[in-house]
């Protein structure tokens, strides 16, 4: 499916605002996230976007697709020494100021473009792109939609094949293979240095509580210390509660959703911190609404974990392991804007997307939550994306 | 599986070596496998090397599993800014000199580290690490090997599942499915800038020759724009050439390998095509010797092609979209040196792991080739890692 034209436009007069607004005379734009949310290409382009006038796709490779599926004019990129000489063919002039996107560049990339435009001044545009791109238009919370469903069939398959005996790891090779049938793009969008997350991460009984280098309240072990998060080659035991936290991604778009199951049933005291999660979920949903400061709404989550419940310490992880966040944007990639944590100063608004995941960990028992993906819409709370029933899965 | 001290002693050393030849004071790394490589965990961790004395791991999370699987010492990190501060407090100076992977890190993170470190001056030691991390020791060939084990098995399975009607997409999830039952990492890395690749790729029939932002001669079409390369949704044809290219990851160590498989037999012509990519794999194994030039390599392959056979713009894709590589490093890293590819002045050593793969690419009908891992030995070529058969297999 392509990105419709009217909506690229969209997204390039809203950045060149933001360009106007900061005296940047253009950006040039090379992370995939990025260059697909302005361009409509996930080919390996180059985005030339000046504060006025038309975007250049510069397209290294392939050149061809990337032409049929952007409504941009689209260069045949021959080298990178050329990308100035392909803005001035444009009759635009070369900036003064070029914006780019240095929370994701290399150091020795950044220094090729500074020898290609020598007496330009660079800055920083990915926190104005991030906000933008924190926003969702109509067209892509359909998309959103689309993957949502597509979770649903993933977890009602779950239900199918899950039995006694079954490794985490075994699970979420069927599980994501499942989605990887119905359309799945098959592996995760992140934008933070290093970052590393399986399309699912399932996780068992005392595993659950394990932390890991993944900056998430419950992060499993992993099959091996080179891959020391996600599901591990233990067996699921029946009684423990399974972790199945999944992000589906379709037309690039994800949803980020977590589900307990387990084989039998699980003991009253989980039972009852499930419920809590339940709660303190339907907490966070009413407090994103427009005009809030996401730092504060974090702030009255822990503050009402704390007052009402007995598990403060064991919401968002254990002891140093703990993270401080409740809940994170998600769309193009995992780790967007904004995120529900400690200090954010970000003004929610209508549009945001945001995956709320209230979850408990209790060291050698195992960990307890759940996670929806959400939408801010108005002063009722946010809306649910993910459908799927949000019930304990008892098989 | 830890590795063992013995074998982090080592690297340390030879890494040591390089720092002193280099007139480098230290070195601080920060990325996954370079980090996992030299400290022996992959958890979120700072990774001090200086030009003499013993490493420091400065570990953010988790930290009790950093500390329990590397012998250096560790220390918990408790925020960038007391970096300089671990440094001074086992004794050591700050160096005047302080190496960093320039290829990978941001460029504001970097700005982070000049403001922690204001009267030193940085290098880039990227190149050394990647030169020192190309030559494999025993215990590593060792991975390899489980690594190529664990395709065989994928591959067996292939066999038993594949059948008309069947989508690239839903062939590919079973196969990394059942990859990840058997210990698979689930996710590939790269350290090129954005790079992206699934465990599987799985293309078939003219699907196969699409060109993609991937850097291989053959990359498939994807299920959407947004996941352009790998499987598609199509159905897999009798008849069809179907690529199988798939990364196995096992404790780390990845091996890239690539069989054909069709339903029903291929025409004579494509059979013709695959014994000839089979020659063409010989040469290249043969041609790796200690001593050698890797562009060298490359050009007497090339010209080989071009004077024996018919299809030299077939050759490592089509037109525009040819790779100028015949082979590429892989280890912990899937785009690892050396690239046996056009120019590259890297002399090839005994223990360097190779991934060789000769394809040939025709519009409208598809693809067809081999790749196997393979590691330079000594001047009688190099040995097979890989240890799937190598014939077609039609099903």
């Amino acid at each position: 499916m392509k990105v419709p034209s009217t909506e690229l436009q969209d997204r390039v007069s809203n950045f060149q605002n933001r360009l106007q607004k900061s005296g940047i005379a253009g950006a040039l734009l090379v992370q995939r996230a990025d260059t697909l949310y302005y361009s409509g290409t996930a080919q390996n382009v180059h985005v030339y976007i000046p504060s006025a006038g038309t975007p250049i796709i510069m397209a290294f490779r392939d050149f061809l697709r990337a032409q049929s599926e952007s409504p941009w004019v689209v260069i045949q990129l021959q080298g990178m020494s050329k990308i100035p000489k392909y803005i001035l063919d444009t009759g635009l002039p070369l900036p003064e100021i070029l914006g780019l996107e240095l929370d994701v560049l290399p150091v020795n990339q950044f220094e090729r473009y500074r020898k290609l435009f020598p007496n330009v001044r660079f800055v920083d545009v990915s926190n104005e792109i991030r906000l933008q791109r924190s926003v969702k238009s109509k067209w892509e919370l359909a998309r959103l939609d689309e993957s949502a469903q597509l979770h649903t069939f993933v977890l009602e398959f779950a239900k199918e094949i899950l039995h006694p005996g079954m490794t985490e790891a075994e699970l979420e090779g069927l599980l994501v293979g499942k989605a990887r049938s119905l359309g799945h793009g098959g592996y995760v969008r992140m934008r933070g240095f290093d970052a590393e997350f399986h399309v699912g991460a399932i996780t068992s009984g005392a595993r659950a509580a394990v932390s890991s280098c993944f900056d998430g309240p419950v992060t499993g072990q992993g099959v091996s210390i080179a891959h020391p998060s996600g599901a591990s080659m233990a067996q699921i035991k029946s009684g423990e509660p399974i972790v199945v936290d999944m992000v589906s991604v379709v037309n690039g778009y994800q949803i980020d959703q977590t589900r307990m199951l387990s084989l039998g049933p699980l003991s009253k005291e989980l039972i009852k911190v499930y419920e809590v999660a339940r709660r303190v979920e339907e907490k966070i949903r009413c407090a994103l609404v427009p005009g809030r400061v996401a730092g504060e709404v974090y702030e009255e989550i822990i503050t009402w974990v704390r007052e009402n419940t007995p598990y403060e310490e064991n919401f968002m992880g254990y002891g140093i392991s703990r993270v401080r966040f409740v809940g994170h944007g998600v769309g193009l990639e995992l780790d967007e804007l904004p995120t529900i944590s400690k200090g954010s100063k970000v003004v929610l608004e209508s549009g945001m997307v945001v995956a709320i995941e209230p979850k408990f960990v209790f060291p050698g028992i195992g960990a307890v939550g759940i996670e929806d993906t959400v939408v801010v819409v108005d002063e009722l709370g946010a809306k649910y994306i993910s459908m799927s029933p949000r019930e304990l899965i008892i098989i």
